[in-house]
């Protein structure tokens, strides 16, 4: 659950949201309707949808557009779920059996597909030709950072300049991307609009860091899917690339051989988070997020105070101050 | 190779919508280059873009927008065949190894996304509402097709209705939307559009009908993938559709044992295609492809002669004289 002072001025905002992504889950298709509702309904945080309108009630922003526009950002972010789930072979979300599982691949793949569409569509409704532009360079950065992590994949020689890179592109793109449209809304001017999107810029690059930590501590049963998931599929996030600058030449064998182990067990796993522990790698990561963090508050500076400049403030502790 | 009749004075265009294709290709991840140039570049008939050209032709259109929005279609449709290809586990295209085996299914379905995206950001540069409608509008109907196929999968009980919807949304809508730009290129009002896109409609129907008959009769080095693979998937194409209408009650179980037999073997296959030929109903698919293409002849009444009228007209007969 997001904190009740930062969503709570906006819970009518969000309620209707959620009547705008259903009403565009409708199809006459009713599969698609059925499954899309499945994976769509199934308990995401909404927080592009949250940043979006926080973003453009900090302009000013009064109009009815943030709802579909919110629609268009959830739909991308679900199409990238549901192809990663694949690509994963995921078999939980969100506490939930994922969609592959329960419908195949190839229904994963084209719900996908199917999504994207309807959000280029959307987004093609709202006949703002910023707006499109955002939405469409975001879906091209997304697909460019999901082919570099999946180069990257078990990759030891993986960069921290690499690292950033991916999640710049995979995540916290969409939470510019969010920004950027409610300061569209907004009618900001450019220079005003940049400190917005950089504001979700560094927002997502500080979620995605702390997703890549909970990763590895998080209670099973409270991430809704299995646990070092990230390392078990191959991806080198900042904790093992840190690791492996600090380890000695023994321990990182130790991280060599369970990345390239077939049947690496439940043990050789903690010995490599023995040696996250060992290191502080989390906690550096943690602690890079919050630099993140500071960098996209100083990027709010400047604009006057009002229940959306602090609700982004809490926002902002939020993605890394939650434990899901 | 398609007649020369009919891309001849296009050719200069061709080449230079190749290069448009090639350009649009470069990324900073030269994976994504290297792999698309690949797909993109593996001896499809580019007929899209000829039937995007020559509609644009037809209604005197002479600029440079051609280019860069035959691109669009092109990757469109290449980004369906990435994903089709890991549906349907293809192992061949265009006598070539698909992306999938060579890259993994993860790749096929990333850089699929990648060329989506990359169509759409495309398609906006061109600044035009009504071709970015069409684009828009095209990919949720491939979507939209490609689900309703594959909940039809196996299932005999596909009516003639169903397979005409799914072959409308998931190939003559490309077709469709080809011929749209053109139309939308030149400036055509509204209704003589509609012939336009008509023609297209009615041309990929045809083709898509042509396509479905080659799949049981045509020599696998020509087809450059394996015959018989749609039924091997368990697509219900109209052939067996009429065939099941026509046989006995014995004839029509060899069918239907073929399609849930796990280990059907090819002598039970040649079974079933005795039957197509007993009741010559690929002999009735070309038929009604035929009538698809006078419709499609039809649909260009009132354009005055021009080369490019004449070479719509020679397509029009390709598309289903053809033997690959």
């Amino acid at each position: 659950m997001m904190p009740k002072e930062m969503v709570g001025f906006i819970e009518d905002d969000l309620t209707r949201v959620e009547a705008a992504i259903a009403k565009h889950l409708e199809s006459e298709v009713s599969f698609i309707s059925d499954v899309a509702r499945y994976v769509l309904s199934s308990g995401g945080k909404r927080i592009r949808p949250v940043l979006l309108i926080l973003s453009a009630r900090l302009c000013h922003y009064s109009g009815e557009r943030i709802y579909d526009l919110s629609a268009v950002i959830e739909f991308i972010h679900t199409a990238t779920l549901l192809h990663d789930d694949v690509i994963d072979n995921a078999s939980l979300r969100r506490g939930n059996p994922t969609v592959h599982t329960l419908w195949g691949n190839e229904m994963a793949i084209l719900i996908g597909d199917y999504l994207y569409s309807k959000a280029m569509s959307l987004a093609l409704a709202d006949k703002d030709h910023l707006v499109m532009q955002t939405v469409s360079n975001v879906t091209v950065e997304m697909a460019k950072g999901q082919v570099i992590e999946t180069l990257k994949l078990r990759d030891l020689s993986i960069s921290e300049a690499d690292y950033y890179r991916i999640i710049a592109l995979k995540t916290a793109s969409l939470f510019a991307a969010s920004c950027t449209i409610g300061a569209v809304l907004g009618g900001l001017p450019p220079t005003q609009r940049a400190r917005v999107s950089a504001f979700g810029h560094h927002l997502g690059l500080a979620f995605q860091m702390a997703d890549d930590t909970l990763d590895f501590v998080a209670p099973e049963a409270k991430l809704g899917k299995p646990v070092h998931n990230d390392l078990k599929e191959g991806k080198i996030t900042l904790p093992i690339i840190v690791a492996m600058q600090c380890a000695s030449t023994r321990e990182a064998q130790v991280i060599v051989d369970y990345l390239h182990s077939e049947q690496a067990t439940d043990a050789d796993l903690q010995h490599v988070i023995a040696l996250l522990h060992k290191y502080g790698t989390l906690q550096f990561t943690l602690d890079k997020a919050q630099e993140h963090v500071m960098q996209a508050r100083q990027c709010l500076d400047g604009f006057a105070p009002s229940p959306a400049l602090e609700a982004l403030h809490v926002l902002a502790d939020y993605v890394v101050a939650r434990d899901v």
